[in-house]
Order: C-alpha cells, then sequence, then structure tokens
C-alpha cells in the first residue's frame, strides 16, 4: 500500500526490512492507535521491522497510529494482524515476553541487554524471534506469557515501574541496535584535525615557558618547577587538537608582543 | 506545592530526590508541554528527579505535562525555570549535550551507555552534572552546546534517528538507573521451588529407563543407548526445578500404571 505511506503528511523515511531475520515486536491488544505509532517510530530508530497486532482495541488501520509515527510509516502499513497471542508467535521459533511483574512460573529471565544479546544470537542462527508486549494498562495475561519462553524485565526504578507503550519498546529497540553497535563508548570528535602529538605539545609548552621567563612571570626561582608542572599538567590534560595549538602559538604571539610593545612605549600606544 | 501532586487526577507517585547529587536533566525551550511529563514520567523510571526548563515555549507550568506525567508529578513540581541555557548550568561543574548531529567543534563525545557510567563516577565525587536535550525540532543550538563540555550521542539507526523527547530522556534515564543495577542479566525465575541437583534428576531418569525398558520401547538393543542419551540430553538442558521433577514422577507414575493397566486387561477398562 505504497499509496498510504504518506498518510501522515511526513515524507516516510527510508526504510525497509533489514536483511535475513530481525525480531519481530507483537502488541498483544494495544488500546491506543497513537501508542502503536510511538511503537514502530521506535522500532525504526532501533533498526527494527516486523510489526504484529493482536486484536487491537480500536481495529485497524487507524489514522492517529500515521500521526505518531513520524515518517515510520512503512513499518505500519507492512504492520500484521492476528486475532490472538498463539496465531501471531505460530511461526516463531522464540518468543520472549516484557513482564514487569513477577509471576509465580519457572521461565528463564532476562533484562532487556541480555535479551538483546540473545536476540542477535538466535537471529545469527536464523531463527524466528518474537517478543511480546502488553495492553497499556493491564499488561500481558497469563494466557499471552504461556506463549512465551523467556521473560524480559527492565532493570527500572521499584517506585515507578509503569513505562508507557512506546517507551518499553523504545528500550528493546535501542539494546537491539546497541548489541551489534561498533561505536567506541568514549571518543574524542575532532573533525578535520587531529589531536597533537606529546613533541608538538612539547615546541609550545618550551615557547610558553620561555615567554613567561621573559615576563618576569616565573621569576620565583623556588616556586617556578611547580609553577611549570602545573602549567604542563593543565595542557597535557585535555588533548589538545593540533589545531588548537596553532591558535595557542598565536595567542602566546599576541600577548607578548603586547608585553614587549609595554616594555619599549609607543607613542601611538593607548596604554 | 503539594497541593497540585493530584493535578493529574492519578495518586502521585512515591518519588522523592534522591540520597545525594544526581544529575539535573535540563530541557532546553520545550515546545510541547506533553513532552516535559512524559520527559518527568522517563527520568521516575530511570531513578532521576531534578529538572530544568530553558525558556519552555508555552511557559510554565502547563496542566497538560502533568497529565503525561503518570504519577511523576513531584518531579513537575520541583522543575526550575531558567531564561537561558547558561543560566540553567550555572552551579553545575559538568554538563553534558545529548546532540544527534555532529558539529565542527571538538568535544569528547560519548555513547549513551557510556555517559550513564561517567555521570555515576561524576556523581560519587560529589560534583554537579547536568544533561541538555534540545527542544523537539531543531535541537540545541550551538550557544546550547557551547555550554557543555561533552556530547552524548546514541547509537542508533541512522535511517531513521529523529528521537521523541520522552524517548531520548528515556534512554538516558534507563542507562542511568542500569549503570547501578545489579540485576543479574541472565537467572532462571524460580520462586518457591529451586532447580534440581543432579542426583535428583539421576533418580528420576534411572526410574523412567526402567519403565521404558519394561515397556518394550528400548527393546532395539543396537539403538537403546543413543536413545537414552538422547532422552538424557532433554531432560539435563532445561534446568527442572524440583517440583517440577515431582510432578515428571507423577507423569511416569500414571503412564506406567496405564501401561499395566492394558498389559493385564481388566473387565472394566474402557480399551
Amino acid at each position: 500500500m505504497p499509496e498510504a505511506w504518506t498518510r501522515g503528511g511526513k515524507p516516510a523515511a527510508d526504510l525497509s526490512p533489514p536483511p535475513g531475520e530481525s525480531p519481530i515486536v507483537v502488541l498483544v491488544r494495544p488500546q491506543l492507535a497513537e501508542n502503536i505509532g510511538a511503537v514502530a517510530r521506535a522500532m525504526a530508530n532501533g533498526g527494527l521491522f516486523h510489526l504484529r497486532l493482536v486484536a487491537p482495541r480500536d481495529g485497524w488501520p487507524q489514522d492517529r497510529a500515521w500521526r505518531t509515527a513520524s515518517g515510520a510509516d512503512p513499518i505500519l502499513e507492512a504492520a500484521q494482524l492476528f486475532p490472538d497471542t498463539a496465531s501471531a508467535v505460530a511461526d516463531c521459533q522464540r518468543v520472549f515476553a516484557t513482564c514487569p511483574r513477577p509471576r509465580h512460573i519457572v521461565v528463564p529471565l532476562r533484562t532487556a541487554r541480555a535479551a538483546a544479546e540473545d536476540l542477535r544470537a538466535i537471529n545469527a542462527r536464523g531463527l524466528r524471534a518474537a517478543v511480546l508486549f502488553g495492553p497499556e494498562r493491564a499488561g500481558l495475561e497469563n494466557d499471552d506469557v504461556a506463549c512465551a519462553d523467556t521473560l524480559v524485565r527492565y532493570p527500572l526504578n521499584p517506585a515507578h515501574m509503569s513505562l508507557n507503550l512506546g517507551q518499553a519498546v523504545m528500550i528493546l529497540a535501542y539494546e537491539w541496535w546497541t548489541a551489534a553497535e561498533p561505536t567506541p563508548p568514549r571518543q574524542l570528535q575532532t573533525h578535520e584535525t587531529q589531536v597533537a602529538t606529546k613533541g608538538q605539545l612539547e615546541g609550545f609548552l618550551g615557547r610558553l615557558v620561555a615567554e613567561l621567563d621573559a615576563s618576569g612571570f616565573l621569576d620565583n626561582q623556588p616556586k617556578r618547577p611547580g609553577m611549570v608542572r602545573n602549567l604542563r599538567h593543565w595542557f597535557e590534560r585535555g588533548e589538545v587538537t593540533e589545531q588548537e595549538l596553532r591558535t595557542l602559538h598565536g595567542v602566546v604571539t599576541e600577548l607578548s608582543r603586547g608585553r614587549m610593545r609595554r616594555g619599549r612605549p609607543d607613542p601611538g600606544d593607548e596604554i
């Protein structure tokens, strides 16, 4: 139904099913179409595509879903409708259920992070997995949970566990994406320039200290070594870039020129 | 303003500021009051409390925020209002900015997970940290980002990066909580019972094999060792509990009684 992709008035994002298998998000008896749209948006954020709806309260499709999907329309267009949870997962080898409340069943439990890692592994074996999310107020019923082989519990503040449906899917989608994400957790963004070498920094520090010696700033001989070390530590700390080092050279040049001007007063100098 | 805590019609959750410092969420020029409420709810989910608002478009307070906060009213009641970003972070030692788009500045970058770990460490040192979130459509401006010492980038699907404001705060709050969460990532929930010992399982398997021998199921002598091993593997795999083992003993008793009845036909037997 490509003609419906513009229903929400926004251009549909360039979303297509990921190659190979990827986990299916199953919304069990969702109540608000706005939340179904928010779920599609969260799925798009995390690189999930397959959405199944079990008996949505207000029927399907609903324009309100497209309005909150923020361009994740292809996910909504491809969503499949099922009468009950068992039929929605009948073709899946593995079924996870998100379930905030403990239940008196014997079942493997996973945090969202471990569930995402497991889903990546299941996916890599070519198995089809689904993740169940319950209705907004009530959550999954026992018969829904009985379709699952694994429960997913999000570690969150026990004083305020109630998650919006879109948020619940967002966390899983985020963990799904992150489980395969090669982004280094910590880096310095430097764009065109790069972090200066210690030799380049040394060249600058030598010049700076020479200028400070010339200015008399380091005249206190007993304190001089400590003062120089403190200066060094500050400049060493921040991973200064080559570009910043050029700027700092310019600053030293400019400031020492002012000092030299002041040292030899010029008739035209405003000081 | 405790009298306002019931504004949303829901009982206010039992939320109070966490002891010691915890990161401040700063919403810069937020547009929709509903999103401010969703942010408060997400903060409550992740154990954050301190909310600052920089020049919200429609003024503050707004009843619509309380309607989407789902009981996180204390966070909204305690929210502080500031005219600009610089004044909102003036008392903070560290400022992180969430920023999906690359900018041509030299700045430390963190994933959401690494940022949460850093925030825990900063917090443990007793320093006050803030995290900036930009307006819904435009994101943070350069002058806002200039107030930050670190950028946070969420690893997400580059084909669909646009995050709802509540979702953006949810991921950070979730990572904040998770960074201090001792929940084991994988466990078997067993409630009152516990996983059976290998000796208990052995007792059951011995009985099962004896009954299968008696029934003739294992009469094929060349295949017998392999069949027994396959059965063993299946029972070993699932971490059977003591309670389940009692049930399985009952099943074997019941089925072998049926076999014995069939072996010695009874006048009252329906077969």
